[in-house]
């Protein structure tokens, strides 16, 4: 049985006590981009915010990159979030290779080169911080971006839960 | 006081009683691709799954984009994730406009034009199967993504908590 099949097993006995309430349609207060990390799913709750209260964008390594600019721009302009956090982690996967050995990598495993993605988005852990700085940087410069919205940047320590703002 | 304060404040407490096992390297089993929306951010407890059994890859509309494509390269060439999902859901944000709309009224508001996005990614509610069914083909179809991978494709129901397969 793989794990999906036992994911909607789990999904029969979920929706029997479903909260219906859930299904109100959202106004998330701020929108969040966050790392895929298993060690961030719970990012809301370190926040003490409830899951109502925000967008959560996630992806490999926290990238701003066209499509999560894109969500970004769905939620402030369509949605109505009203602020922007950018979380970064430490001991993230994505200081663990460099975007030319996976790319290479790839190829020789595959034996094809691939058009996309035309980078991985990997950094050292060195640069986690400048990297912050830089994602903070690409949002804020964005001409559709709501200008009056704050856009501030983290780093969220995986050894002590703890979230240090390293860019605004 | 801002959102994001208060959420600073909340986690001064919750770094106090921060479970410090969890700081230890994920080793996801699945990689999930869903919406940023804020009912779907409970997605892997309707799955009866924890947070270190899954990288959670989110953004509007569940797209599968560049992005997207590269974080689940990430998830299962990095990371070792061995099975993929892609959850659309009912009553998406996404089929409340369409691309062209809103193209249009952030070039008016902002008096500019932009390069990225190049796509918002909107559909109808009557597309959300076989948009759910072209997004599990794109990633069948891409050249890295390991051949020996389930990639399956769900709707969840935000009325009923349930999850739909409509695509394998």
């Amino acid at each position: 049985m793989t794990t999906i099949d036992e994911a909607l097993k789990a999904n029969e006995t979920y929706a029997k006590s479903y909260d219906s309430a859930l299904d109100r349609p959202p106004t998330p207060r701020l929108a969040i981009v966050t790392c895929m990390d298993p060690r961030l799913t719970n990012i809301l709750q370190a926040l003490g915010l409830g899951a109502g209260d925000a967008d959560v964008i996630r992806n490999a390594g926290s990238a701003i990159t066209e499509d999560s600019l894109r969500s970004l721009l769905v939620s402030t302009r369509v949605l109505g979030s009203q602020e922007i956090m950018i979380i970064n982690h430490t001991d993230c996967g994505m200081t663990t290779f460099k975007d030319e050995e996976l790319d290479a990598k790839l190829q020789k495993l595959t034996g094809t080169a691939a058009v996309e993605p035309a980078r991985f988005y990997s950094f050292t852990d060195t640069d986690l911080e400048e990297n912050t700085r830089e994602q903070v940087q690409k949002v804020k410069s964005h001409p559709w971006i709501p200008k009056h919205i704050p856009i501030r940047g983290f780093v969220f320590d995986v050894h002590t839960g703890k979230l240090r703002e390293v860019a605004a």
